[in-house]
């Protein structure tokens, strides 16, 4: 789908499609190699937001969803899913209520690094599965060793209205062994500590298809998979054509022969630039590079290429990150191999608390 | 208003801060400005997306509003705004009627600045204003020199249902001579041709306090000037009280005693570097560094101080670029002096056609 399909060419831009002959391809290939290795998935939905995705993924296998907000947690809870980890700790009075009411009726849990947050997650009501947060070398959140894993642990064995479910790491890309080394060492602690260590969660597109290089893993979350983007492109882990999100964008100018400026900037490319040189990739110039975006505006250097595309011609962009670019759309619209097939409202976007 | 105040500590984070008090200040300070200058001034609303924002611009003197949607315009427009400049082209037929439905009744101009596009703003119906653009150093669309400008010019005078309204550009940050050089020239080269030229539009923060360096130009479209940001701040164009647009957040981790977490990533913050170092700025941490974004967390580096914050307490973060960042919530909260007085819808937001 270089060139931009004649079903296409006609819709609205910017516009968010997504190719669902590729996503049902992605779920299909990440679950069985997840199957064939015998490690629990649990997709992240930050991705897509769409309860209508959540329902194939879980229809192949999966084992629940994962979410990164309490807001995300309640759309998803509202749609009917019914295991649900929270891949984030949570400090306000207000959304530890909240979390308390989706922990009735349902599987839920949630993470914590610190004696400050199992003291705010402690409390009356539902109790509250949670899961140690560890710092395997991502550099984000998480416990800095497999002691203070173990001693958060029993913490929240002891702490009223808490049970001790596991350990969870966001992992550095490319540090299955880290994850590996960090929680065989952590889980070891804790079983002495605490007796029990049920889940032991990792994750991270980037590193999926070396999941099985840490085999004491049990569950592992992606979420990027579903749709794939220039970052993992260039990364080499998904080729082009399991690139199942891309941005139809129209050329509103060309000002010189090089100079190409479409009606795609930040505000629906976004500017995260994931290590990468340009603002997305497109795949029917690949010589192009999207060397500048403004809010409402990118700006193409079609390099050496002194052919299409001219004002008003459509081109398709592959994003460098995906996941933020359906947090920019209320609404998707799918297609199939160019055939639109359908729309979706992003039903959890813009839930930023 | 480096600590948290607080009227304001209280609130579930992440949380967009308007400051009003500064609001009408930095409102008050441009007006008064291009009032002495005697150049008209347009806000644009790109920045805000909210109607009652635009409404105290107006009222303190504004000329009118840019906005850079079709939809921004129609949102605007059902508000009751009647004089506004889309200060984009538009290729598609569908909001090229939308345009014209806007030029019923009120004060609407849009720009083009290739022969493709005057052909097909080109057309039946309530006639669409259009104001050549010029590639005056910016490096985005315009046409790039007088000459073309002014053969364009001629083009949308002898266009059906087109009526040549003037000239515009969006200069590069600094470029205020520049734009002086090529719109003298292009201004006498269009009244040669075509015998009239109203309207001169430049724009940007960035080089408001210089827009006087450019006495051919008739009116100032800014932004960012209402709320302003880090990237401001940091060029010397604003002073630190004079940021309205700040995030609140709260510190989710601790992980090692230089290291902090933000329950603020790049789904708040945005990704926009602006030719800085790092993703915004704590006041109350002036040498903390936000080193990293991922969607919901943002990793700061304290330095040196290792005192404050602690988990769970709640610090403020001027982005880097405050527009993107109201495009992300549906709604802000309002306070003067760190009490709140409201909070206002985003109206504008999400509308991505």
């Amino acid at each position: 789908m270089a060139q931009v399909a004649a079903g296409l060419v006609g819709l609205e831009t910017p516009c968010v499609l997504i190719d669902m002959d590729r996503v049902e391809a992605n779920i299909a290939r990440a679950q069985a190699q997840f199957d064939r290795w015998g490690i629990a998935f649990r997709p992240h939905v930050k991705t897509h937001k769409l309860p209508e995705l959540a329902r194939l993924q879980l229809a192949a296998g999966a084992n629940g969803l994962a979410v990164q907000k309490i807001s995300e947690a309640e759309v998803f809870a509202a749609a009917g899913f019914d295991d649900l980890m929270l891949c984030t700790t949570l400090m306000s009075p207000g959304k530890i209520a909240r979390a308390r009411a989706l922990a009735v009726g349902r599987r839920f849990a949630l993470v914590a690094d610190s004696g400050a947050a199992v003291a705010a997650l402690s409390g009356d009501g539902a109790p509250l599965r949670v899961l140690v947060e560890c710092d395997t070398g991502g550099g984000r959140c998480g416990v800095q060793s497999p002691g203070e894993a173990a001693d958060l642990a029993a913490m929240i064995d002891a702490a009223p209205g808490l049970i001790f479910a596991g350990l969870m790491t966001y992992p550095a890309a490319g540090g299955t062994r880290a994850v590996q080394d960090f929680m065989t060492e952590a889980r070891r602690q804790v079983l002495a500590r605490v007796g029990h260590c049920d889940i032991i969660s990792s994750g991270g597109t980037p590193s999926l298809d070396q999941a099985s290089g840490a085999p004491v893993v049990t569950e592992y979350r992606a979420g990027t998979y579903i749709y794939n983007d220039r970052s993992l492109l260039e990364r080499g882990a998904c080729r082009l054509e399991d690139c199942a999100l891309m941005v139809l964008a129209t050329v509103l100018s060309r000002p010189t022969p090089r100079r190409v400026v479409l009606d795609a900037g930040s505000k629906i490319l976004t500017s995260d630039l994931m290590g990468l040189q340009g603002h997305g990739f497109l795949p029917a110039y690949p010589k192009a590079q999207i060397t500048g975006l403004s809010e409402e505006h990118g700006v193409v250097d079609l390099g050496q290429d002194a052919g299409l595309p001219q004002v008003g011609d459509k081109v398709l962009v592959i994003p460098n990150h995906a996941c933020p670019v359906s947090n920019l759309v209320d609404r998707v619209t799918l297609h199939r191999a160019g055939v639109v097939v359908g729309g979706l409202d992003v039903a959890a976007r813009g839930t930023v608390i």
